[in-house]
This record gives structure tokens, sequence and C-alpha cells, in this order.
């Protein structure tokens, strides 16, 4: 497909997949470089957050503020994050340039599969949170971490 | 206070409250403008999510994706988000200038008191969405939106 083509196609397909993920056709769906800022957003909250438990883990324990923190990057993990990886913005600048892989866009399913993972880590971090000590809480985070770096390794480009 | 002085004392202030508020001191702590990115980004998946329900309010339900979009705004309203403006990062550059106005850093019990309403508002629509009817929502959903808008005039700048 030449560039000419592509440019005029994506925000056409972008705004099919979203109407399908349920945004109303009558509202004005959001531009590609809006998605791309929403989900560099969302890793930068998980960014925090992560610095967080790690600064807790490391050093002094403050169980509400682990709790708050992993209670967040539950919930980021179970928000839908992959709908904002629509047709059309697999190249753009958001706050940057995204740095997601062409595969991102090409291996959906292997996408969607780390990303369950990461989940299925998230949600257990925050159980243990609530629950555990310093000790577990930076064993599960660890955890976290290598469902994290597992999809960075095949998703995120490195420049 | 000359500016030169502020500007050296900005960062030492940061650390001290952030070391308060559990970053270790043996850790780097983050940035003036990492913290200003980290604020923008949480409103920035704040504003995704509320654009999710608000399409499905006025459009097509999907009571999956409503409650997904809910359980991360309450999230997000409960992650302690009032521990990122701390005294260094009154002004500033994170993705973009700081619209926080002075009196985020001034009147920082109005701030909490408008914070937790916001909270209160977003875990109830949380509430409603996983129990509720797409009407119960949407009417959760103006009060919501009413406590961002209240916290807005008193503590977003305009331009």
């Amino acid at each position: 497909m030449n560039k000419r083509l592509k440019n005029f196609l994506a925000p056409i397909l972008a705004v099919s997949v979203l109407a399908a993920s349920g945004y109303a056709l009558a509202q004005q769906a959001p531009k590609p470089e809006t998605l791309i800022k929403w989900r560099q957003s969302v890793f930068q909250v998980i960014a925090w957050n992560s610095g967080r438990i790690k600064a807790n883990v490391d050093g002094q324990y403050n169980k509400e503020e682990v709790i708050k923190a992993a209670n967040t990057i539950a919930a980021l993990s179970k928000s839908g994050l992959g709908s904002l990886f629509v047709p059309g913005t697999e190249q753009g600048k958001g706050w940057h340039d995204t740095a997601a892989k062409a595969e991102v866009f090409k291996d959906t399913a292997h996408f969607d599969e780390l990303g369950a993972a990461f989940s299925k880590e998230a949600v257990e971090l925050a159980s243990v949170a609530a629950n555990g000590d310093q000790a577990a809480v930076k064993a599960q985070f660890g955890k976290l971490g290598r469902s994290c770096k597992a999809c960075h390794d095949d998703f995120k480009s490195k420049d």
C-alpha cells in the first residue's frame, strides 16, 4: 500500500475499530496521536507506581503506600489497554514517537497473551500487598517485573 | 525568595517530601519534571476512561467496557495522586507546562478535600457500573464530572 493511501485509510480504520470497541460513531473518535498519548500515559503511570513499590521493598516499608500503588497497576492492567493499539497507530507521535514495534499489530494473539500474563501478576501483587509482608511483596514484584520485560522484549522498540 | 535560591532549594524540598512519603533516600528521587509528567499522565488516563464512559452512556452501552473504565478511574482517584504535587513542582514542564495553579501548593487542605470528593464519586461510579444500568451510570457519571470541574475551577489554570 502506498504511503498516501495508508495515511488516508488509517483514521478510517481507527474509527471502525473504536466504534466496535464501544465508541459511538456519533461521537468524534479520538485521533491516532491521542490514542498514542493515552497508552504512553498508562505506561508512565505504571512506571510511577512501580517506582513507589520498588522504593518500599528496597527501603522503609509503608504498607498503605504499596497497596495504593499495586491496586493502581492492577486496575491499569485490566483497563483494556490493548484497545489503544489499534490500526492507524502503528507509527506516530503521542508525547513522543511510539515505541510500539510493528509486531504489536501483526501478532495480536501473542501481544494479548503477554498482556494477560502481566495482568495476572499485577492482580496477584495487589492481593499480596493487601495481605503479605515486605518479602512476599518483593518476590511478587519481581514476577511482575519479569512479565513487563517479556512484553518489552518482544513488542517495545529499544530506540 | 530570589529565583536562584528557589531553584536551588526546589529539588531539596522535593527529595525531603518524597522521602517522607516512602521514597528511600538511598534511591534517586524523581526529578520535578518527572513528577509533573506522571501527574499529567494520570489525568490523561482519566480522560481516556471518561471518554469511554461518555461514549457508552450517550450511545450503545457495553457494561464490561464501562466497568473497566470506572474501575480504572476509581483506582487512580485512590492512588495518592496528591503526592505528585510536591514543593518544587509549582512550575515546570512535564509533557507540557504544568496547569497547576499556585493555590494547589498554598491551600493543600482544600485541594485534598476536593481530591477526596472526586475519589468518593469515582468509587461510587465503579459500584454503580458493576450493578446498575445505563441511566444510573449516566447520573453518577454526571456527579463525577461535577467533582472534576469543581477542582479544575479552583486549581487548574485555563491557559
